[in-house]
C-alpha cells in the first residue's frame, strides 16, 4: 500500500512540475522570400509543450523602436509572466511569438512603394511558417495580438487592415500617428495612398464603410497607455476615436511613463485578457 | 450590583468605541443671507474628534445632479470608507463635508442673471461656517475637494475659479462641459459672460495669463473616469487639455462605468491623495 | 450562566477597546517665567491613561525648524503611529510631549548672550511641568527624547549637555552642524564660548574628559538619516565621530530625502528602540 | 512494469525540476597566460539555461580576504538566494560568476612591479573566457560586479578603472583603503604610482577630469555596509567622498557586522538592484 501511494505521490508531483514552466527560445529563424532574407523571432511555448500532442492558441507579441526579438524576453521577462499567469490560472496556456522588427527600415510596414513588405512577410510567410513548425490552433478565435509603443502601432495597424486574423487585440502605450513617419521612397500617389492606410483618421472616418467598421468591431480591444506617457495624449485621442466610431474596447489609463516597468505590469493583464477570448469567457 | 457595573461597562465601552470610528451627522444646516434660505450640509467627523483638542484638514465632498448631501453618506458609504483608510494609515484623519447643492436651479452654480449664487454661498458663506463651528484647519494647504459627475464639475470650476483655496482637487467621472447645459436667466451678455467662466476651453485658452496657469498648477490634481461612463471622452479631453497647458496631474482611466461602484473604488483612493498634502509627503 | 457569559464577554470586550486608542491634544501651554511668556505644546496620552491609575515613560519629540508643536501630530501622524506600535506590542504604552519650539529666535537653544534660554525653560520648566500634570514616571530610565531636523540636532545637543536626563536619544535626520547657524546676540567671548557647546567637534574632541564621554556612552543612541537627505554627510561624519569616540551607538541609512516619510517611517522604529530601555530589554 | 513507469516518472520529473532551478558549479577552471598557471572558478546558471538558446546578463561576485570562489556558494547561499529572488520575479534570469582571487599575494591586484598581475587576467582573459563558454549577453549594459569586504573592494577599483565594463556595482561592507594594504614589491616609483591608482582619494580627487567622473557617474552604484563593522566609518567616508564628486549612488546601513549573515540579507537586494539595469527599469 505504502509502495502505491508512493507511486501516487510521484505521479502527482510530476504533474505538478509540469505545470509550472515554459521555455522561450530567443533566436529562431523563418526564411523569407518577401523580404529575400531570413528574419528571427523569439518563442514562448508553454509549461506542457513538450509533453503533450497539445495545439495551443498564440499571441503574436510586438517590440517598440530600437529594440528586438529579444526585448520582450530580457526586458519584458515574458517567461516569467507568463509562467506565472498561467500557473495562477488567470491565462490560457499559449504560444507567444516575438518577432524581430528591426528592419532599419520602417519597423512592421512597408515603404510606400511597396519594398521591404514587412507586414506581408507577417501574414503570408510569419504566420504560415508559425503554424507548420509549432502544435499552433489557427482559427482566428486562438490568435490574438499585441505590442508595445512602435509595436502597438503596428498591433493597431495590422488588426485593423486585417481584422479577421484576431480574436483580440491588445496595444500598449501605442505610437498610433504613423502618418508622421519619414516615408521615404515612392511616388506622390504611392505616398498618399500609405498615409491613407497608416492613418487612424482615414481608416475610421465617419466615410469608412459599416461593414468594415462591423469587422473591426468584432475584435476585442484593450488599450492602455500611462498618463506620464508622452504618448499618453494620442492614445486618449484613439480612445474618443473608438468611441467615435461605437468600436467596443477596454481603456486603461495607470499611473506611469513609457518604461518597462508598465509593460510589465500590463503583460499579465494582457495574458488575462486575451485568454477570456481563448477560453470563451 | 452586577447589573449596574453591567451598565457602567456598556457605557464606557460606548465611549471608548466611539473614539474609534468616525461620525457622520445626516443635517446639518446652515443659514445663507445669499441664498436666503436655509441650506443643508451632511459632516463627517473623523475617530478621536469628540476626545481632544485637535483641529482637521478639511474636504468638501459634492454630490452628483439629481442627489443631495446624503449621497456621499448612503450610496457612497463615506463613513465606511473613511475609518478604514484613516486605520490603514492610508489617509490623515479629516472632516469631509457634504453640502446640498440639489437647488433645482443650476448646481453649484450661480445663474447667468447673478440669482441664486450657490458658488458665492459655497466660498462666503458654507466655508466660513464649517471654519467657525468645527475644529477646522483653515490653511488653503489642509483644504481640498472632490466630486462626483455633477459635482466633478463644480470640482473642476470651483478650483478654477478660486485655485488659491485647495491644495488638491479630485474630479471624478466629472461633468466638464458646463457650457452645454441649459441657460434659463439673463441677457445675452450675461449669458456670453457666463459661458466663458464655465467653459474649460475659455478658462484654459492659450490666451489665459501665464500667471493665471501657473496658480492652477499649484493644484495637485486627481482625475477619474471608468472607459464605460458616458462622460468617459470628455475626461479623455479634459486630460489632453491639462496636457497642453501643462498643469501636472494624475489621470486614471479604469473599468467602470457612471455608477457607485466606481466611486465607491475611488474614494480611499482620493483621501490617501489628498492626505498627500495634508501630511506633506 | 448566560447572563455571567454575557457579562464576561462585555468585560473583555470593553477591555480590548481600551487597549486601542491613545489621545492627542494639540494644545496645551505651560507658563515660564523663564521665557517670560505661555509656550505651547502638545501631548499624547496612551490608551488606558483615563481608565488606570499607572504612570507611564515619556517621549520628549522635537519638530523641526519652521514647523511647531502640531508637527508631529498632522504630519508625523504620531497618535495613529503610536496606537499601531502599542497595540502590535512593539512599543511601551507611553506619554509624548511635542513641544513648540517655533520662536522665531532660535530654536531649541539660547542666544549667546543667554537671552530666550528655551533650553533652560525645557529642563527647569516644561520637564517639571509635565512630571507634575501627568503621570509620568521621573527617573532617566523611563525618559527619551528623539526629534527631525532642527528637533534632530536639539535631541543631540540636549542630550549631550544633559546625559543624565535621557535613558535613550533618537536624531531623525539631525541637522548637527548648529554652530554655523547664524549667532544674532552677545559679546565675543559669549559667542565662542556658545560655539563651544553647540559644536560636535568642540563636546566630543579628544581632550574630553573620559568621565564625560562615559556619560554619553550610557544614553541608548539611535541615528538615521536618509541616502538623499541633504543631511546625510552630516549625518555620516556624526557616525564616525561616535565611533571615533566609542560611543556606542545604532546607524541607519536608508532610501529616502529629508521627508515626513522617512520620518513616518522611523517613528515606530524609535518608538520600538526607546522601549526597549522602558522594558528592559 | 510500474516499477518501470516509475523510473520513468522519475525521470522525467528529473529534468522537469532541474528546469526550475538554477545550477551552481563549485569548480571550473580557465587557463591563463598573464598568471601563467590555471584560475578556478565557480559559476551559478540560471533556471532555464539548459533547455533554451537565451543569452543572459552576467553578474561577477567576489569573495573577500582569506576565502576563495566557493564562499559565495557554500556561506552566501547564492543557488538558494538567485533561485528565490528569480522566481519571485524580482530579479532576472543571469549568470553569477564568482572567481577565486585567493591569491596568496595580493587578492584582485597586481603587484606595485606588475608582477601577478589579477586585474588583467580579469578583464583579459577571465571575462572573455566566460563570455566564449557560456552564453552570455556581452554589452555593458548586461553587466555588473558586485563582491563583499576585499571583494568589495576589487568592486570599486575594478568600476573605478575600468567603468566603461559595467552598468551596477555592488561592494558590500567593501575595504575601501587598499592604499594601507602592505605593498610588497617594486621601486619607489611603482609604489607610488600603485598607490595612485589603488586609493579613493587620488582617483576621485578634485583634480581628476571632468570626463573620468562623469564616466563614474554613468555606473548605477550600490554600497552597503553593517554599522557595527568595523570598515562602517570608511564606507561612510565613501559615502561622503561620492556626494562630494556628486556620483550618484544607492547607500544603506543596516544593522549589523563584518559577517555573511548582513551579506545573505544583502545578497537579494544587490540581485534586484543590478537586474533594474538588466530589465530596463
Amino acid at each position: 500500500m505504502k509502495k502505491h501511494l508512493l507511486l501516487l505521490t510521484l505521479a502527482v508531483a510530476t504533474t505538478a512540475v509540469f505545470a509550472q514552466q515554459g521555455r522561450v527560445f530567443e533566436t529562431r529563424t523563418v526564411k523569407s522570400e518577401i523580404l529575400k532574407m531570413e528574419r528571427r523571432y523569439a518563442i514562448y511555448l508553454p509549461p506542457d509543450y513538450d509533453h503533450t500532442d497539445r495545439s495551443y492558441p498564440v499571441l503574436y507579441l510586438l517590440h517598440g523602436a530600437g529594440d528586438d526579438h529579444t526585448g520582450w524576453v530580457q526586458f519584458g521577462q515574458v517567461q516569467h509572466i507568463a509562467d506565472k499567469t498561467i500557473a495562477e490560472g488567470n491565462a490560457a496556456p499559449m504560444i507567444i511569438v516575438m518577432p524581430d522588427a528591426n528592419t532599419k527600415v520602417r519597423g512592421y510596414f512597408n515603404q510606400p512603394d511597396g519594398s521591404f513588405d514587412y507586414e506581408r512577410f507577417f501574414f503570408d510567410e510569419l504566420i504560415p511558417h508559425i503554424e507548420k513548425t509549432y502544435r499552433v490552433r489557427s482559427d482566428r478565435r486562438y490568435r490574438a495580438i499585441a505590442g508595445l509603443s512602435m509595436g502597438g502601432g503596428g498591433t493597431i495597424y495590422y488588426t485593423l487592415h486585417h481584422p479577421e486574423f484576431f480574436a483580440a487585440a491588445a496595444p500598449l502605450s501605442a505610437a498610433t500617428e504613423n502618418s508622421k513617419w519619414t516615408v521615404r521612397q515612392g511616388t506622390t500617389e504611392q505616398q498618399t495612398a500609405y498615409t491613407r492606410m497608416h492613418t487612424l483618421d482615414s481608416l475610421l472616418s465617419q466615410t469608412a464603410s459599416d461593414e468594415y467598421i462591423n469587422r473591426i468591431r468584432q475584435v476585442r480591444w484593450y488599450i492602455s497607455c500611462g498618463d506620464d506617457d508622452f504618448l499618453s495624449r494620442h492614445n486618449s485621442r484613439l480612445h474618443i476615436l473608438f468611441l467615435d466610431r461605437q468600436i467596443p474596447h477596454q481603456y486603461r489609463v495607470k499611473d506611469g511613463g513609457h518604461t518597462w516597468s508598465y509593460w510589465r505590469m500590463e503583460l499579465p493583464l494582457v495574458l488575462e485578457f486575451i485568454s477570456k477570448s481563448f477560453m470563451q469567457f
